[in-house]
């Protein structure tokens, strides 16, 4: 029986389950305006229509939070986590598990943190930008400090399990079930691999050549054929927009109303389209989960942001930067941007896969973007240990970067300022990054043993069966699986970096030509 | 002392007042998401959001509902009304007069018939659709009848003066203070001018030749172009947007927020931008309330829908067909569309203002537009009567289009079934429209009177004292007076149809050179 089918069934069979599904659809209406409201904030708003919009947006949380947390909401849980029926079955018992699990993590925090750290990271923000404009990290230190503090809190509320600490509760909000040690683990040999990799990239004897990929296009022919990209790959127009923004985002709004951004530069086409596919992976995730039929059950829900990056990495990176993609790509970008981009498939696909060491996270390529990510654990882990205090920061940032990137960091700005996360008050967060990447290459390893001319395919811009593989693989099953069970049971193995890095090592190979 | 001095010291000096004012401005945040997630639905929203969004909508409205009705507004109201150092002020007693006027109109409907109403305009719209789509009355007189009954009963529920009809209870929604009896009484004259005017039109020798007009354009060319337009009148882009949209529309979602849409066909540039005037005229009339300080007061909001209307008549018509808006609108066309628009400021004037009846009212020239709504006036009203069977609507319709335009109607989509407003459950709406031109005609004439030269201001694109005056001579007010009562503080007198006459026998002559 199918997910849909199994919650039908329930929904007719049990008065309580049937309870509980209307008022989670409820508070996904509500939650929906929310993300609505939010979206317009970052494309739509005329300047002027700021300080109402903060009001719209603080009432809206409110709501979401008061219904959320409403103890009548917690006893329609327990009355289906008391139907052994109910729980009997391992799809609905999973819906019911996340639902306690996120009923708990927002009745767990007391209201008044709530609006300390909402104010916080409103401050925050701005403290931020001020400092990044000034590069004065001085300027940032307080936001900093009460972000940790907050964090701490936060965490205590949480509570941490035996042999955890502080940072788990965070982490788990992010990436639920995964933990500090774990991470670790984790990173520690990918982190090396890492290292030898750029060794050889810096060996090498050719660099690709960058200015195959520089020239200027019409800002429109761009977006055009952006939108022609997202919709080869799958995103439905009917079912979501694609519209400008300062920073390009994916808004799940709601059933059949998924909406990204995208942003673009005259001669930023290559990565424009690299971002269409980020965010169109994003999309066609949102627009795979059954967000009609379980409307605002946890089976209607992306697992956690790892997985999440999981389809943008695998659409912006596995399929976008591979050689089969360029082979549809290329012709269709010298048709709709132009022909001054050179009929060179070999030199294009050298171009957009170079590794470069560089401060910045955002513009940094495959193999080193992992570094930035494993820098920021470590650093805001230590500052949630106290092992780091935030002062310290600048120094313990830059020492990092020139051991990982091999970089001297001279201004804060491309340093330890360069990121929003902190200042929104956002710890734990970073890792899911890296996470995303594992979780990609392991699927990408399992997509390539069932769909063995997956190649052929991409080169004749068809990417309908990857699609579908998602879709069965990952998108239909909302939160039935963890993150790290799914991981296990599409690649057959838990996370692993081995999968990362000989993906990686592979491309580099071919790409320096060794 | 200036409305908002009166207003701060009002809620310094009350705690009554303060607190009202600030439940006035919780409702603001609250309406004014319901507002932008309607925007939305016709702007943004794609084809599938279509089933949340009614939810959405449904969940905000009710919303609204609920605290616009809760009896503790009621009782801040009460408190108001009853410190008599606050009702001594003719302002802030204007503002609790209205307040009192809008909780007494929501609180007089019983909420299974508020549920009814919005449930039979929803379904309404779909039978009107079909309907229309085939051409067929039969499949719209259920629907149509179920207006007109729930609209008596609405009707019943807000009560009738003495010597008053049904009807006046609807007209006073949209229009306050208006009666059907004093409706006729200024239509019946005026229906006698207009008749006469399109005689002489009929008798004209010469007919303005369209074929000037009627260039293809680039609908991006278009769009900066009513773009340009609308900031020359004033419309602050800063604090508001236009977009695309079916049906054009404006509205106010929020302070520094006023969103307006147009439509476009490669050979219509002229009709944008006259649609471009007239949301921008609504539009600026939202963005000239002051909404800011006096945020969800009355004294925030527009008076009634004949005063918004004369704002947008008044740019359209008054304004954007005067020749010395063309003295300046012309070289910027052909400069922004192209040259193929004869350099012929006469010709173009006279083929904006061609005189032509049709079957059609928002098609319609502003000589016959006014037939247009007499004729739905007397029959909706007849109807609320029960004058009218609504089965007989057809044959009503048709006749009076023969005697009054001189048309037949062979096909109802054309006739009785064009307008989506008895589909939405709006009875008394209509006459608004024409209310918007009688005051938009006596506040020209004022205007006249205070800027001699404004002929020669528009001729330099200069709309800026305009603006000016209508910000300071009915904006800033907010719902302080009355429409009638402006109107006659503006002009000297109270609605008479003297003014639109004038103003439309001169214009008439002058076009078809008599």
């Amino acid at each position: 029986m199918s997910v849909l089918e199994t919650h039908q069934m329930a929904v007719k069979d049990s008065a309580a389950y049937a309870n509980l599904a209307r008022a989670q659809h409820e508070l996904e209406v509500v939650t929906s305006i929310n993300r609505l409201v939010a979206w317009d904030q970052e494309t739509m708003m005329p300047a002027n229509g700021t300080a109402i919009r903060a009001e719209q947006l603080q009432y809206l949380s409110g709501l979401v939070h008061e219904r959320a947390t409403d103890p009548k909401f917690g006893d329609l849980i327990s009355a289906c986590e008391s139907e052994t029926g109910l729980m009997g079955d391992p799809i609905i018992a999973a819906g019911i598990r996340e639902a306690r699990r996120d009923f708990d993590k927002a009745t767990k925090l007391p209201r008044d943190l709530v609006e300390e750290i909402a104010k916080s990271s409103s401050l925050g923000m701005v403290a931020w930008k001020d400092a990044r404009a000034k590069n004065d990290f001085s300027k940032f230190l307080p936001a900093l400090q009460q972000t940790v503090d907050l964090n701490r809190r936060k965490a205590e509320c949480y509570g941490v399990a035996d042999g955890g600490e502080l940072y788990d509760a965070l982490l788990d909000i992010y990436e639920p079930g995964m933990t500090a040690k774990r991470t670790e683990e984790i990173f520690g040999p990918l982190r090396e691999g890492l290292v030898e990799l750029i060794g050889l990239v810096e060996a090498a004897p050719e660099k690709p050549d960058l200015s195959v990929i520089g020239q200027n296009f019409d800002i429109d022919a761009q977006k055009a054929f952006c939108a022609d990209v997202c919709k080869a790959a799958g995103f439905d127009f009917d079912s979501g927009r694609m519209d400008l923004s300062t920073h390009p985002f994916c808004e799940g709004v709601a059933s059949g109303d998924t909406r990204m951004t995208n942003r673009y530069r005259p001669d930023g086409w290559a990565e424009s389209v690299f971002t269409a596919l980020h965010e169109g992976g994003h999309a066609t995730y949102e627009q795979g989960l059954p967000k009609k039929e379980l409307s605002g059950t946890a089976l209607a829900e992306a697992i956690s942001l790892g997985v999440h990056e999981s389809q943008s990495r695998m659409w912006e990176n596995f399929i976008g930067r591979s050689k089969s993609f360029w082979q549809w790509g290329l012709p269709l970008a010298r048709t709709m941007l132009g022909d001054s981009i050179p009929n060179d498939l070999d030199a294009i696909w050298k171009a957009v896969n170079v590794v470069e060491p560089g401060f910045i996270r955002v513009e940094s390529d495959e193999v080193t973007y992992n570094l930035h990510i494993m820098l920021r654990f470590d650093l805001e882990r230590a500052m949630i240990r106290g092992d780091l205090a935030c002062s310290d920061l600048p120094g313990a940032w830059n020492e990092r970067m020139k051991n990982d990137l091999g970089l001297t960091v001279h201004e804060d700005r491309v340093g330890c300022l360069q990121d929003v996360h902190w200042s929104m008050s956002a710890i734990g967060y970073f890792p899911t990054y890296t996470f995303g990447n594992l979780f990609a290459a392991q699927m990408w390893a399992a997509l390539g043993k069932d769909l063995p001319d997956r190649d052929e395919q991409f080169s004749r811009g068809e990417f309908g069966p990857t699609l579908a593989w998602f879709r069965d693989k990952v998108h239909q099953h909302g939160r039935r699986y963890g993150a790290e069970e799914l991981c296990e049971m599409i690649s057959g193995s838990k996370i692993d970096s081995d999968f990362l890095l000989r993906y990686l090592t592979d491309k580099v190979k071919r790409v320096y030509g060794m």
